[in-house]
């Protein structure tokens, strides 16, 4: 890394080109015409309520943190706490429990790091790596989340999920490795996803193969359903007040050890 | 104002709710329908660029900033200084020209200011007050900016500028006075403008009616449009390098006075 304020003549980037043969950007006449059909065809379920909340990440390594603040504030999670003045409302900062907020600025957070941060913000949250599912499955995923249910009544529970990406830019062509968004839609016909790229300061939000995404999602990375938290009666849970209920969870959210939470 | 991290037990808000009689919601269902519709119809021109940058103002009086935040990125300007890291990219702190930043912070700006502001960082900007347009002059400029142009070659210049609107929150029947923030889309069966209201921590983007938007623009509030400014030989104008290039404009954009810029 180099060049801020204090280094004048270091090298600094205005935006990254994306790469032309995996990422379609969202603003361009193709990226326009891949939105209008997928919603015409109804796979933009979640679109709207994260498109109102997209959010530029704050640091360079905050991507899991900014795609956070995107789905809890997308899901209307009440923080139970200020964010400024007299607005309850979720912020990067606001999620400095679980993991301390400067270790986070030096190394970001891992999937279930992520899983945590979520839970004891008020959502639930599931996880899954990518090598845990087959293309398949993850296209099935997307589509069970992707597409607009209509009038009828859910009978599932939670009846719609945010799904949130864990992947190796370098697979995608682009330029880092270990990346956090949010997808936003899909287009069947193309079987392309929307990634609504966090690090707006770098890439536009684009449109990439499902398949490359399932290709990205190496290793411990994988992706993220959340949806908003309720309580035993069915009310909603209030994220962490001034401070992090729980410490050390499992895949399933259940405190790892009972006794010390760790 | 009351209540903040230093004073539990005050009064905050987690949002309010949209007045019903004068707002849609965008991600409601009715607001998908109007989206859609005027998707379709070819009136969404700008939605797409400024839906990259949607942003949420960051200080309670910086709705004017956080508006030019927005459109300078939507128009990827290069502000021509570093961000963060090695980004250089528009977020308010770096609008610290043309008025005291602190300033700012406690009384927000005027639509004139904005302009300044706007000109001084690499944009061409022209304003309207409400009282200088009629409702029909209004409802040209905005399908002027918000219709599809096609692949025809565009023989005006600029061929197309982003709307922004300065206005009176309490016309629209939402709590508040004097805003800032910009138009997206247009649907013109019902004649209604779509708001990415900056203050996203209070209110959703909206539709509202145009003449209600037209008499929100009241005494010295009105409407900018904005495109990316050009030098002499066409090539992109940089913002200012790290101090206000240029005080005292006119509303042509000329300094008022040629000899001190005041």
């Amino acid at each position: 890394m180099a060049g801020d304020r204090d280094q004048p003549g270091a090298v600094s980037f205005h935006r990254r080109e994306l790469p032309r043969d995996t990422c379609v950007s969202f603003a361009s006449p193709r990226g326009k015409k891949i939105f209008t059909r997928a919603l015409l065809k109804g796979t933009m379920r979640n679109y709207f309520a994260l498109a109102e909340q997209f959010h530029t990440q704050q640091e360079p390594a905050y991507c899991g943190l900014a795609t956070l603040v995107m789905v809890l504030n997308a899901m209307a999670i009440d923080p139970g706490r200020v964010w400024k003045g007299v607005w309850r409302w979720f912020s990067e900062e606001l999620l400095d429990c679980c993991k301390d907020i400067e270790l986070v600025k030096r190394e970001g957070i891992d999937l279930d790091e992520f899983a945590r941060l979520a839970r004891c913000n008020g959502a639930m949250c599931t996880i899954t790596t990518g090598a845990e599912v087959s293309l398949d499955e993850f296209r099935e995923v997307v589509l069970g989340n992707m597409r607009e249910k209509g009038a009828e009544p859910c009978d599932s529970e939670p009846c719609c999920s945010f799904l949130c990406v864990n992947y190796d830019r370098g697979v995608l062509g682009q330029t880092g490795t270990g990346h956090f968004s949010p997808v936003a839609g899909y287009n069947e016909e193309e079987d392309l996803l929307l990634v609504l790229d966090v690090a707006r300061f770098k890439y536009p939000p684009h449109w990439v193969k499902l398949s490359l995404l399932h290709d990205a999602m190496k290793g411990e990375r994988g992706f993220a359903l959340l949806s908003p938290g309720t309580g035993e009666q069915g009310e909603p849970v209030l994220g962490c007040q001034g401070g992090c209920a729980l410490r050390g969870f499992d895949r399933q959210g259940r405190p790892s050890c009972s006794r010390c939470g760790g």
